[in-house]
């Protein structure tokens, strides 16, 4: 028998019908043994040190239907990507005191039944919060989103919303190793000392050509016109709705659109119609694209041999935004929906 | 000089704001030299024989923007595809006495000062009507549309919309020839003989796995679920707007959607919107495509080497819908907006 532990968790109290809010989470202190239950083959129980606070995360707290993952269940711990330590593990693949990133639960210690999204994550030289996000799911969508669904070519002109998460800062900086001309928006519903940073970064961190803040443009229309004179070849989508319309409208010819996430979006009961396909796509010849990073992983490997050394050689670069603490996850959570955060949203539960 | 003989036109009046009323247009008898005039090299002098009518025609009687062909010019004959055969020619490519397909004017006689989208109508054991159709520009999107675009692969269901018109009935029987299950739909806003007589041909001609009458379905979304009970994974798009919407509600993982043209729309003043993308496209990894036949016109060569053993195998049939004299022409293009058409609508403006 392992030693029975106390284990904070963050809980999901009740169904999200528009926005959420902290109050839809709490936390509960509940008991877990640092040992894999006998007759548990294959499971791997771990240590959480980093939480990957998601913009997907408020769809998982409705009902869903179809192709999507799995609603949470109410009173049970929310689940998302994470970073973790291996304390225990009957699977062939994981061992005792491995570091790993993937899927586990918004808890101090998990125990991960079926270690389907589970990853190594063994290099020590960089921050271990990383794999929450430039060397893990927030990269590896970059990289597919950018590279295998736009196909980019030297010269082409690209734009980024939601710029400066932690998806933006990438898909903006690996354009710019593709020769291409990027513009990226970013803002905060808060404060605009928030805006104002973010768009510094943009350009004077990540390198971005231009950028600009969103909620200070009365017509996105006329904001893409001025950065895009001569139209868009790519766009890479964060944000859906009324921005993706206006991008539509200054699209280039053979276009093509990644359509990552829509967080303009999550938080409405009835999301935003696109209108006028038949002049934004089809005589633009435009191509759109919906994709998950899941269908990728295959191509992870090559990923890090892509990006490992443009961190180590300091030519590209990723900002976090690191809350302590599992109490603040829920905190962290709302705060992305209104763009309180600069950079990718990190929970750190423990440091080891 | 040349003989100077009257060439009978049809002009557009106005500009068409909704839909295209036969008043919109009018014939006019003017006077043509049959020998292209001196000084006007790389011209080709043409007998028009069949014109072709399609449905983008109303969309260059408005004004237009961007990246689509020209508008009309008001007072001036409409321009099409026809077929025509070669009067005079001071371009190296065409000689007296050939025949042509390509763009052309609504007229008796055009002179066509560059011809820069006219191609040879060789085969003469076909009927010559057909490069309107299955062996011109409807026959190439048909091609273009379900093979490049579409990528399918045996066994996947196929839906087509507008399916017994000029490009529909073509697509459901290359689907039939990759060993696809299709489902085609046809109405008619006017006589419910004529649509009963377009969902026939579907199933008994053109050999549609099944074929349904579109305007009588209330809900477009229980007649999908009704012939697709595990989704759909191609859908070529020939109407957009509300069954646009249908369709992408119904789409299978990793479908895609051509979008070919969007014929329910051309007559709204403001296009339908399409709601939801995110559940539509991104969670369902859908990628949706707008194309233009002129992109794909370097695959003609290739197309023709597939399609003409079809025709004369008898392994493929097309469908026309021949409407006698110039005059016809109005009457022609605005039954096509309605349904009326059975079949590709061809008008024959001489027979030789």
């Amino acid at each position: 028998m392992g030693e029975e532990i106390s284990n904070k968790q963050v809980i999901l109290n009740n169904i999200v019908k528009t926005s959420v809010k902290e109050s839809d989470m709490s936390l509960r202190t509940s008991k877990i043994q640092l040992k894999i239950p006998s007759g548990c083959d294959g499971a791997v129980l771990v240590k959480n040190l980093y939480l990957s606070i998601d913009p997907f995360i408020i769809n998982r707290m409705r009902p869903l239907e179809g192709y999507y993952i799995a609603s949470y269940t109410l009173d049970s711990p929310i689940s998302g990507y994470g970073v973790s330590k291996v304390l225990d593990s009957t699977h062939p693949n994981f061992k005792t005191g491995e570091l790993v990133w993937g899927f586990t639960g918004w808890e101090e210690y998990s125990l991960i039944k079926d270690p389907i999204l589970l990853f190594k994550a063994p290099d020590k030289d960089l921050p271990l919060s990383y794999y929450t996000g430039i060397l893990g799911m927030p990269g590896m969508t970059a990289y597919a989103g950018f590279f295998e669904v736009c196909s980019p070519k030297k010269g082409e002109t690209v734009y980024v919303s939601s710029a400066s998460g932690a998806i933006g800062q990438l898909v903006g900086q690996f354009a710019k190793t593709a020769g291409c001309y990027v513009v990226g928006s970013a803002g905060s519903k808060e404060k605009s000392a928030v805006a104002l940073m973010k768009v510094d970064l943009l350009k004077n961190k990540f390198g971005f050509d231009e950028a600009f803040n969103y909620k200070e443009e009365q017509d996105y229309n006329v904001a893409l016109k001025r950065y895009f004179p001569d139209g868009i070849d790519i766009y890479f989508d964060n944000v859906g709705g009324k921005m993706l319309e206006a991008v539509l409208s200054n699209m280039r010819l053979h276009g093509r659109v990644a359509l990552c996430g829509m967080i303009s979006q999550y938080s409405l009961e009835q999301h935003e119609g696109i209108h006028n396909l038949f002049n934004h796509l089809i005589t633009k010849r435009i191509r759109m694209e919906g994709f998950f990073v899941s269908n990728y992983y295959d191509l992870y490997p090559k990923f890090l041999e892509m990006v490992v050394p443009l961190i180590k050689e300091e030519k590209i670069t990723y900002i976090e935004d690191i809350a302590e603490g599992i109490e603040s996850a829920p905190r962290a959570l709302v705060g992305l929906y209104s763009g309180r955060n600069v950079g990718k949203q990190v929970v750190v539960v423990a440091r080891e």
